[in-house]
């Protein structure tokens, strides 16, 4: 976890914390495997075309967005759906990368001042909030305001995400709802027309695609994205935590040593760094 | 966010922060949806019919009234009722235009004195709460005494709102117990009648509406409605709460910046306010 | 609200809070409902005799009862029966007269001295607590004893009171479970009885019997009486508590106006009372 | 409540307050009544040795009894079972005939001595708690080390009853599970074997038995002992907590006097004692 | 529990509080047994080569590993890997042994300084902690820094192990639900298929595999995994308490006996130790 940017490094020497934005292997990998296995034992039976109803698509699917939408509002959807895409295509933070970073940061602006963070700004374009504070340390907003208005920015942002949590839990509760919504209307069709028998059981099969459909989207697509979208949730708020801790540190010209002992008591003890030896 | 009116404007100008009443389109819509789709369903298979039952209407809805009226009492029954339309047909509250009005209407009464009051009650006559505040500062009651009754008016809302969500969860746990009921009841009478074989599906199907009603009116009525009431009444007491700030404030005749600053650190970020620049 | 009796009036006028008992109309109101479109279903389906069946009553009655009385005690059982009664058959408690009443006894004594009180001791016989109140009072018991001595008594009732609820609630959790072990003693003795297939229908039925006692039992008695224990035990907490204010304040010999307004903060909105103007 | 004992009295005339050890009445009456029922609908039902089966037997007992170890430790299970045993057949306890027999000791300390407590040890050898205090305060140890030893040594038994209710409780939620895996077993044997039809109804009879004795296991054996014990542990921690008040008052020297207004605190009502009139 | 070695010892008679590691008997002979009845039934039921289905182990191992997995990342997933092995092939922590141990080391500490707990460090090699916490007292770190580095070193562990317990509880509530997942394919592709109803009950009987297996992979594994590793937290963590307590009094160079004094505040009663007698 050593930084291979010298102390006091040039701009160019930044510590980048963030790697391009690549798909979480272990929740997309682990939900195909399991769609996957289901998909095979499936295509191994024989008639894959029978897993195939329109009308049993549109009643879950549509059923459970619909339900799920009038539990919340348009614009919560909204927010919950990009959250789940940067649940998938999500960057996975190096906390230690991170706390190298800010330290250099504290480090530069201590030996050639506060406004020199200027030059650093487009380096941490991609972290929205700690680009908000330095933008605001170099208006020369004092330190416990900046502390302040990034905490409240903070809460707003965990907020939101409880928010599209919810709607993911609630949508894993729905789905075998509506599945089993789907199969009474079919089978309280087929029980209504038993004069074929020959048409029994390819109308149950129908009737029961829909609990399967239910199962599938609440076990092995909302439920696994409520949880992941949970556990990154409390690593995201703990690489902001230390934005705000280090925009903080900066606005107050502290050492940054200080900076990093603080660092450390919220990084997890296998990132803790040692930046200054 | 920005206001429209000038600071110090007429009555005339004061911004008014509720539309007029519309149908929530998330809850009504998607509602809607889930339940068109099941519509849907039912016709494609063919006999639409099949699926009414007087009753079966009668177990299902009648006894979910009925339990849900014996846990409560008629009183409660008739409040959710009447919350229960306001969710439906309600005016989405704008909490940045609800504090600018505030903040006018604080500085009219900074400049022209409290009496000037007068003339704005009827602009708010929509939000009885704060209509009931002014009411109290023209009177001369005190800051602190208008805000302690308030408060404690406050806190009966909240709780009557309570009271109908609760009604509402336990309607949608009572409904599929009732559909149990009613199937379990159709089955027994098939049971006990099986000379004719040609019956036995028909009354299985009746037997089984039961429980489709019980299962619809929980997933797609009540569930939704309840989870809608919930983050509503979140909303309105918010909006709540900054009544009772801005009449404590005019009462105590402060500096309306003061105001600004207390309305924005309850106000969700997106919706902070620079009424005074 | 307002109260008929002049301040400061006779015996004869003491407001009597608590009309003639009478039955819950709510919570008998809707159980009768639920259950007459239960039976109404039944009696329509042409047998209403095959849904009486003594063994299915003896498991799903008596072992509910034994179950539940095994959780507890004999005397709990005791308890929870004379409570259930109260809540059917409860006067409805009216809490703004009973705080003119207590704000009419407070005035009395205040003008009258406290020995006064012995004659308006029979006025509260029907309110324990208060009957028990103003008998310390009278004794001359200092105001902070008399409040602590009632403080644990009206704690204890609310215990006596929550163990109740939690009986019903056990029975509520049991009844189903034995409607469940009922229809699988039913089950077992058709399968192991298949020679005649003319039984198997009937035999089903009557195995199914217990399922639908249970649920009944459940849905139907024992969950909106918890419901209904719990909401009247929170408003006759109310009063207990509007008792032991006025006990104190009236051995502290304190103004009566000071009680009046110690009591509207406890009262709902809608019940605050206005006795002296 | 009245002590029959003079205040004062001989060793003699020290109240005993728990009578000897006897069964539970209403948890053995109520379990063997709900079993009761259920045999009976059994046996009128004509084949009572249908309901046995070895193999299921073992599944569902040995199987919730091997989970539930895995769950735990040897040593817990074996703490478990005493305390099932204890529960079954306890001693009611009487808390004012406990507090009695508190006070007079504490007078008798009071009038002759802490040594004379040496007389009193074997009047107590039925509470270890009490036995251990008072040999402490014979030692001479001072009230303070005293109480905090005995209320670590109440804490350590309070743990130790909450984990055996948790074994119970955690067999409760264990036997229908193993009552399902039977049933499945059976379900899968009987349907890989259809040649003979005369066979099916007898095969899923056996199936069906795992069921019904898991159902049982739960309802009618686990979960009653557990809600008992949790019940009992309530109790039995307030004599526990009056015999640490009562040793510490002792090892005091303080007057008995204040010991009964202390015990008075924690006794419920209906059991408070007024020794000293 | 009494220390055969001498106080004041030399370091071969220093107390080794853990045994090799050995299977822990109740958690796999519980679970073997469990599983051992339940194959026992599968065999006297005559084929038990019904009951191993290829896709059938995919979807149900595979799909509960796969979505497990989705919900975590592959990082605690390993972390859940290691630590069930731990729990299942664990030494018994000894705690009494263990305080004798700390005490002999602290006495040896207090005799020949410090520094002699370079000789000791071998023999704490297995218990990580501990020999950090000897190491940073060698180095000379103070008493309050090792214990604040070495409590936020054992507050890491025991959120590692909460969340390898969440994962074992997230896999016992998925593999029931890909149980029913891979029933309904199985019913579906039969009902499709009807046509020789010779083939209806092995097809039925592959259908339920997979819900059998879910069923026994959350009761029989993963249930009695998921509580056992709680309870082994909870022991190791009081050794891991007594091991920080140990080592601040070591580096604060206080008299053993008032180690012994503070390590049996946190001993359970039957672990107590009486080393200076």
């Amino acid at each position: 976890m050593a930084s291979e940017a010298e102390p006091g490094g040039q701009r160019s020497a930044l510590t980048q914390p963030q790697t391009r934005t690549a798909v979480d292997v272990a929740t997309i990998g682990g939900m195909i495997a399991a769609a996957g296995l289901i998909g095979m034992a499936i295509v191994l039976g024989g008639s894959p075309g029978a897993f195939i109803d329109a009308p049993a698509v549109m009643i879950v699917i549509g059923g459970t967005f619909g339900v799920t939408t009038a539990c919340f509002s348009l614009t919560d959807m909204g927010i919950a759906f990009r959250t789940v895409l940067r649940t998938i295509l999500r960057a996975q933070p190096n906390p230690s990368q991170a706390a190298i970073q800010l330290l250099q940061l504290a480090q530069i602006a201590r030996h050639r001042g506060i406004l020199s963070m200027q030059n650093y700004l487009t380096s941490v374009e991609n972290s929205p909030l700690l680009y908000q504070g330095l933008q605001m340390v170099i208006d020369g907003t004092p330190g416990d305001e900046a502390e302040r208005i990034m905490r409240r920015e903070v809460q707003a942002r965990a907020q939101r995400r409880s928010r599209s949590v919810s709607i993911l839990r609630k949508a894993a509760e729905i789905s075998p709802a509506m599945g089993l919504i789907g199969t009474l209307v079919g089978l309280i069709q087929m029980l209504g027309n038993l004069d074929d028998p020959s048409t029994i059981g390819p109308s149950m099969a129908v009737a029961l695609l829909t609990t399967f459909y239910g199962a599938l989207l609440a076990n092995v697509v909302f439920t696994p994205l409520a949880s992941k979208m949970e556990r990154n949730t409390a690593e995201d708020m703990l690489i902001n935590h230390m934005h705000v801790m280090a925009t903080a540190s900066i606005a107050r010209q502290e050492n940054p040593r200080r900076l990093e002992m603080l660092l450390n008591t919220v990084l997890p003890p296998s990132e803790r760094v040692d930046y200054f030896g």
